[in-house]
């Protein structure tokens, strides 16, 4: 059937021809195809697999809390008082809450925030969910019909959005990035913000413990009055939490939900939290990362393909010089068997190490010479780099440019993808 | 810590002293809590573990798939297939897409019929999760900030809201309920909607499966355009769904989130919906729950105590006399380690049969017998019923009754409880 019935277009790897690729299993770095193929994981379920595909201390946990013996969905267990104590020592907050899914957890920050201040407009940067409230506004930098502006990663369009509506604003959301920004991009958003008395939330959805254990960016580089958490929780399992002030968060309180107390989830996150708490999961995960971006670097470099990798080990994106150049490197990649995901961040999980690290090197060096030559004269350039941030931040990364520029940028990114 | 840093107050069974009752494993229709006491369940996590704790076919397929066997979080499984077929077969629907909770699931409903039908008025009945869409409006039968108005179950005001606004309402939302409201009604809601031209979404959280191997009131009772399932679909595993018409479902398709795919959850469904399909597990449920309701009504009546039993014995619910009576019935329930949801529904488990079943007699009888005589004068009368309808449907039930009435029934009950 392969899905004629279903309603949504969840991501996830496809075939060349469209179809969904389909899954049958997985082990540490490997995932497995009802073709019989075994695929080298950067996917990774858009980054929630950090510790590896069926980590045995996060599977054992699981079947354990299946089979009765953490407690039941009914009620109060103490897998939930640990989940909530190595979230606290990990990341602060006066209160934490805990949600199913980042789209969840965000929305009722936001939604919390708005009752603590009596406040409506909220400035945002960045992806932060599937929720309606995040849809598209009528036209650039205008609120849209739930109050939401999004300023596109550009600070100077969020001072003009702040100084023209003093006091009207609840908070600046922004997705914290890996690739993009740097801690520059963040410590001028808070001398932004924190003079005009603006809460700031930030959404860790994508990078909290992926590459410190705790926070990225909130608490670290700048203050954060709320932040929000998820794929770095539980190895993949649906678990989410909002932290931060009290006071701004105390609305919370109404927020329930059935599967609440639900074992095996918590089970993995307290699995997941127990592992990448010390720090060394996030050690060795950048050192394999670098460690790849320098031998798929070298590669390119090699081939000649106008193809850059920017980021860091933990979280990396493919800067192809343009559409053509990028889904001929994806599917070069496909047919070594590499699963990347196409045109987005490639997240590897502890299990990229070993064997399994030279190997992933050597069926990239494959793809590469299967390319090299192709393009001699293509470069990358400015449109390259926008067109990057633009697919992996749902912004503009931190080039220098004026807001007039950023329009033109929009509908040109508009207009080509 | 027990929650100290909590941010939210979650439902959950709480000991006398209202602390959490921490429960430290479960099997079949027993949960064990952390001082070593036993308790037979007929919470059951607010009615969503419809086979009993730790059902072992459940359990060693969520195993199984921790341990990757089952597919990865990365991408499509052939569960996933499984459960959309089994969901299509037993609840129809054009187009099914999948959400974490009920709460997710109803408010993306909403959304996708807003989009499509243009309008943005919705009148309500009864509880559809946690989320802020769903507040108090600022008086009785007007609509909240978010377009919502809650009839609470009054078709006479239905029907004037509906006539009031002609053209304005995208849909009727209903959760349909299994103790106060019979067949009856759902025809009089048809009656008045459909040659109205009104969308009707019928949100079977809490009812769908349990009842029969398929929806309970949708497309069976009544025709139902939407569809909103969660409660019976895993066992307590954080999964729901939305079913219906293509076209009013169509901006769904922009719904996605990262655990989509996660193995153990599809696993968890695949594995319940496998069992539930023939309709013996309702079957049993019925006849089990039926045997206790006669076994607990006739001791209530021989312990003269003003308490009857309505509903079915697949949910049911205790009407009390008073808030006095309920708090001493519950406490003298607790203490012989029956665990009831208070004031709220009873959901047996297919695990309550045989021996268990026998049991969780004895020790009613025996809670009875301590109450036995307590309050010769005080007898269940209208305000009872009332007050026992609010707690468990979020609204008045199906008594007779002018709008007039059913605002000053408001006033008191909120003044009361």
């Amino acid at each position: 059937m392969l899905g004629s019935v279903l309603g949504q277009s969840p991501i996830h790897p496809r075939r060349g021809d469209g179809r969904p690729l389909v899954l049958t299993g997985g082990n540490g770095v490997y995932v497995h195809d009802d073709a019989g193929n075994t695929w080298i994981d950067f996917d990774n379920a858009r980054s929630s697999v950090l510790l590896g595909h069926a980590d045995a201390r996060v599977a054992e946990a699981v079947a354990e809390a299946a089979r009765g013996g953490r407690g039941t969905t009914t009620g109060w267990t103490a897998t939930l008082d640990s989940v909530l104590d190595r979230l606290h020592r990990l990341c602060g907050g006066d209160r934490i809450s805990l949600f199913r899914t980042g789209t969840a957890a965000v929305r009722a920050a936001v939604g919390a925030v708005r009752d603590s201040t009596g406040k409506r407009l909220v400035l945002s940067s960045g992806y932060h969910g599937y929720d309606v409230m995040w849809s598209a506004p009528p036209a650039l930098f205008e609120p849209n019909a739930d109050g939401i502006i999004d300023f596109l990663y550009d600070l100077e369009v969020l001072t003009r959005c702040l100084d023209r509506e003093p006091g009207a604003v609840a908070a600046v959301v922004v997705s914290t990035d890996a690739i993009h920004l740097d801690e520059g991009w963040y410590r001028r958003l808070d001398a932004i913000a924190r003079p005009r008395g603006v809460v700031v939330i930030l959404d860790e959805v994508r990078t909290g413990l992926r590459h410190r254990p705790g926070l990225q960016i909130a608490g670290q580089v700048i203050p954060a009055d709320v932040w929000v958490l998820s794929k770095g929780m539980a190895n993949g399992h649906a678990i989410s939490a909002v932290g931060g002030d009290a006071t701004l968060l105390n609305s919370l309180r109404q927020t329930s939900f059935t599967s609440y107390f639900e074992p095996t989830i918590l089970a993995a996150a307290e699995a997941t939290l127990a592992v990448v708490e010390t720090g060394e999961v996030q050690s060795a995960v950048l050192a394999q990362g670098d460690h790849f971006i320098a031998e798929a670097g070298s590669a390119l470099a090699e081939a000649g393909l106008p193809i850059e990798i920017i980021g860091g080990g933990a979280m990396f994106q493919f800067v192809c010089a343009n559409a053509v150049v990028e889904n001929e490197f994806y599917r070069a990649a496909g047919a070594e068997f590499l699963l990347f995901y196409p045109g987005d961040h490639q997240a590897p999980s502890l299990a990229l190490s070993g064997d399994a690290l030279d190997e992933s090197v050597q069926r990239f060096r494959k793809a590469c010479k299967v390319l090299a030559g192709r393009w001699p004269d293509v470069k990358i350039d400015e449109k390259s780099r926008y067109r990057a941030a633009w697919w992996e931040m749902c912004g503009l990364g931190d080039f220098a440019r004026t807001p007039d520029e950023t329009s033109r940028w929009v509908d040109w990114l508009n207009q080509t993808d």
